[in-house]
């Protein structure tokens, strides 16, 4: 076991500010803001292009689908623990807990059609990719529709 | 193409709001930001498990350590486009894009050696679990300590 001193000397000082800072604060909410965000950042723009909004690009749309297929396998669960409603500006509605099998099942079709749409982005068959980006974010309705505050408009 | 309606109706509206009303704001800081919040949320625990801060176990040690090494593997150069600086409450330094080329070896070196974190974390060895958490630790502040403004005490 390393001794707090040595780790705090060896750099792991910012994640222990980070993590105390965090005490009392809701960090399921940091954490899943913070996984929706980069989530966001990726599916948005690969939205955009299949939608004429920006500009097409083949290296960008098959690199924002590898990263949002390898977001897809990091554990998203863990922004939503049982009491973690509150705090922070979240979104999330306490339906989420009420139905939490359910909640995951969204959870896990998002996972699947995201996890496919990572390959396809690469394939240069703008078609293909036009329909698993439909079929995505068809799952990121079915679950934002339920289980999310709407946005603003 | 997907029609833009078409989009809309499939989900991608959230996303696509979401674009929108970043349109002016800082993205690349929003991205970095919820990139090292996810990195810190894995980092984190390890290394106050390895500290005796908190409790000691493996599964979660092991669970945090793949999501790190697979946090290791997504674009986090996104986040540091030139220019990038402003906005946010970000604690980046304007030094990132004077040497970008040592910022960039400095990530590379995280990179390395948080990929490496991801499979002895799981291998049960609290010692070189701890050594390899101290590793990563400073690769962390090798980075932070040129290019972050400090954390307020």
């Amino acid at each position: 076991m390393l001794k707090r001193s040595t780790l705090i000397a060896l750099g792991g000082a910012a994640a222990l500010a980070a993590v105390a800072a965090n005490a009392g604060d809701n960090t399921a909410y940091d954490y899943r803001h913070a996984a929706m965000e980069l989530i966001g950042h990726n599916f948005g723009p690969m939205a955009m292009m299949a939608g004429g909004d920006i500009p097409w690009d083949d290296a960008r749309m098959a690199a924002y689908g590898k990263d949002l297929a390898t977001l897809t396998t990091i554990d998203l669960l863990r922004g939503f623990p049982e009491g973690s409603l509150g705090g922070g500006e979240t979104k999330a509605k306490p339906e989420i807990w009420k139905d939490f099998e359910d909640f995951k099942s969204k959870l896990d079709a998002f996972k699947t059609e995201a996890a496919k749409l990572g390959p396809i982005a690469a394939s240069g068959d703008r078609k293909a990719i036009g329909e698993q980006i439909g079929a995505t974010g068809k799952t990121c309705k079915g679950c934002h529709d339920k289980y999310k505050e709407k946005d603003e408009d």
